[in-house]
């Protein structure tokens, strides 16, 4: 950095420390400090973001968790890399005790990321990273081992795990970095577990859980992982949903039939499973199978206000996604503390396209998904689907109907139940939830967006339920990351704020 | 045939002859002539299966016009090869003309074959005909040069083209060989075309027809193609259907949504798709597309007479299909004669097996086919179904909406047209109509089977309605022949049953 650019940023600096009145004095000396470190942090995250890691290639992905032992044991921490199944990625984690902390506080990310083609990437290959600056022409990019002025917060690093989950785990170190280099006491023991499988479902996660709850348990854990909330602001969520897919597969004739000789008079599997999936939902959205919304506990007045408070983003993803009625009036953020019924796919016939096949299809099928949400059962919840169908007027088979079943029923349907794991959600009136609530907020100025639950799924359940230790994610990076497609990417001034988050959890009182 | 054998036979052809009293005379000569030349006609038979005749190889396609040109020849027809486009298979023409005609009968059939993968054929491939002994263990197969006794009429022979088309050409050209060689003359000028495209679409014969058509007009014209009544009883029918596919796709976001994030808020197609079919029947299987049913054309007394007195075979079917309830209450042969909506296909996301993926999918599509009847126009019941689908409160693209169109409509659709030709129907009532199924009757000792309109759909309306010729459907093969599909097979005694039904034709007074 040249005299005059330094001078400019640390003038800024300033500027925004007086800004926000609120904002804690740790919060100022890790900025400053950051940009003094600027082409360290992200010479960090370029290394880490180097290496390949896909969860189906253990080479690689041990090569992951030996640089996370690295990185975690150069900011005086005791990490391991601890097994979770043949063939499974391992669990990397460690610890740093304090002699007089006030409590113990897990952070959790994961390493691993989705799988890539490289064929698809703008910029670099996913394993190779790149800045990016996006609003100029093309956007140009350049290369941080030859760059000498500031560093554009709105550039973009491209790059597999930019955003999900790499970076999280790079500010967090920063963060700890930059309290110890000017001796800002932490004041909580700290533990981490970075995983290694998320993108491949979390398959040995709850059995590592279990196995290894007494290094992971702490007096509150902070799932690191996601995008903030559309607005941008920080965002921490309570809870995450719970999944369950399901197979529903509607029975016509016992082979395919000519639909000039029997159309209209032989029964068509396909309308009916038409008139069956439409008979599960009202015209405002709202699931009419029975006892569907029976078990969801309701939003207390704080989640509620904590929702009220949120920017509404509905017409800008409206207008992102192209469409201009959404099926339900309630707002999106009130609709993720409700079990939802989706379609994910449709099957009936030859296919629609090319000459085509005029027959009655012998089966219509659909897989269904079903989110959960606090105190949903799976199984219960995928007990009352079976119901309505039957309520419907159909015969549940497990398998292909025989020739007595089809004699003796008019409508036949199987019924697969795929998966499934329950939601979880911590209460946001618990003293931590307070205290990382105000850490989070004051770290930020005050306008921070809180989910009472996220609308997608992960195994938040495993913490808050089985391992029972109040749970938060907090998200860092920006909504628009391409998380899990091509061009992943993550803006640089995610990273910053980030650290100032992290460092403000790390040093509450 | 040893000389036991040849007795037992001749025995049992006159114990027929005595059971049957309306019988023609000309009807026992004929059959007792077959007696003595089985083998002969079978080996004509077996020559003309073992030319392939797919459409697309042209190659193949000239020989079975050749073959067919030597056949008609043999007979005293003046055969002739037309050409009906480029790369397109030729019509072959042929014509019988008597001094004093009381009229000129023109007769249809079709030389080319549905495609075939030998892999899936039982027996032999598909162009190695084969004689099969259904009844016996293993299916017996039979060696016709080698075969010394009596040939069972309940053999069948498996080949392509053994039902549709090539057996009724053979039956045909036998019957005419039978009333020469016994000196009976023939009461009518006799034309034949023979097209080579029907399994293809027929996308040529309208241009033929129109081009040929001082060659193929006559006071009448029979089809001849297609199965039997479910009943075996020799068939007749008076009109097929029309056709016409429609592809409905129903837009959702411009591209696939995560369901977790968006899932029951934004808008999924497969579900709005779903309720648009649903809509579109009632439970009694009636369509509801606003003046669906108007133009039809009822069915007179005759017809539903003719009706009436067809065995009732829906037990039967609905066994072998395995189905126990109708769409409709109404019997099959009365639905024949409405026009029909039926849903051949249906497709959104990604697929429902595999591990599937949990999104909203950007688009929802079904194929569907309309049967049309007399009367029923094709562009007019295409336009009823789009004004349906308007009414349901879409608005009709005719591509992919831009982002002006998802912003201002809830509801989008494109509904494409695909094909589509008319109807035709013969009234019972015209003498000639009359006189032909009298033939057919008494050759058959009465019990036969009349059809105002067939399920399927053919291009029976360039014969009755473009070439204004009244025009009949014969139908003399087994039902359960496998047309279109692997192991095609003609049951022996159709061959000798559709001869003896010829005959009567071509001799009626």
């Amino acid at each position: 950095m040249n005299r005059l650019s330094r001078i400019a940023v640390l003038v800024a600096a300033a500027l925004a420390i007086g800004a926000t009145t609120q904002e804690p004095n740790n919060v100022a000396r890790v900025r400053a400090w950051r940009v003094e470190h600027e082409k360290a942090i992200l010479s960090e995250l370029f290394d880490f973001l180097s290496i390949p890691n896909v969860a189906t290639n253990q080479s690689d992905i041990r090569k992951n968790a030996e640089a996370l032992a690295r990185m975690f044991e150069h900011r005086r921490f005791a990490p391991e890399i601890l097994p979770t199944g043949p063939n499974a990625s391992p669990l990397v984690v460690a610890e740093r005790r304090l002699p007089n902390a006030r409590r113990t506080m897990t952070f959790y990310f994961h390493y691993d990321g989705q799988p890539v083609d490289a064929a698809e990437w703008m910029y670099e290959p996913p394993f190779r990273p790149v800045i990016v600056a996006p609003h100029e022409p093309q956007g140009r990019t350049i290369t941080l081992s030859t760059w000498r002025d500031a560093i554009d917060p709105e550039w973009r690093i491209y790059g597999r795990s930019a955003s999900d989950d790499k970076s999280p785990i790079v500010a967090f170190l920063a963060a700890i970095e930059a309290l110890d280099d000017q001796n800002i006491p932490l004041t909580s023991n700290i533990r981490v577990i970075v995983e290694g499988e998320e993108e491949a479902g979390s398959p040995h996660l709850e059995g590592a859980v279990r196995q290894y709850a007494d290094r992971i348990r702490g007096d509150a854990l902070l799932l690191v992982d996601g995008p903030r909330h559309a607005s941008d602001r920080p965002t921490i969520n309570f809870g995450a949903r719970g999944i369950m897919n399901a197979l529903v597969t509607v029975y016509g004739p016992a082979r395919d039939m000519h639909s000039g000789n029997y159309g209209n008079w032989a029964p068509n599997p396909a309308l009916q499973l038409a008139r069956l999936l439409a008979s599960m939902k009202d015209d405002n959205g709202r699931v009419t199978i029975d006892g569907f919304y029976d078990d969801v506990t309701p939003l207390t007045a704080e989640e509620k206000k904590a929702i009220d408070e949120i920017p509404d983003v509905a017409p800008s993803l409206m207008k992102t996604f192209g469409f201009s009625r959404p099926e339900s009036p309630d707002r999106l953020e009130l609709r993720h503390n409700l079990p939802t019924l989706n379609i994910d796919a449709m099957e009936a016939g030859g296919g629609v396209g090319g000459q085509g096949r005029t027959i009655i299809p012998a089966s219509a099928r659909a897989r269904l998904d079903l989110r959960l949400v606090k105190n949903v059962d799976p199984a219960k919840q995928f007990d009352r689907l079976v119901a309505h169908i039957r309520k419907q007027g159909y015969f549940i088979v497990a398998a292909e109907p025989d020739a007595d079943t089809r004699a003796a029923r008019p409508l036949v349907a199987s019924v697969e139940r795929i998966g499934g794991y329950p939601a979880g959600r911590t209460s946001m009136d618990l003293p931590i939830a307070r205290a990382i609530t105000k850490a989070v907020s004051d770290a930020s100025g005050g306008a921070i967006v809180r989910l009472p639950t996220l609308g997608g799924s992960a195994p938040f359940y495993l913490f808050s339920d089985v391992l029972k230790v109040p749970t938060i994610g907090l998200s860092i990076v920006n909504f628009d990351n391409n998380q899990h497609g091509p061009n992943e990417n993550v803006r640089i001034k995610n990273i910053w704020d980030g650290m100032e988050t992290m460092a403000a959890i790390l040093t509450m009182p």
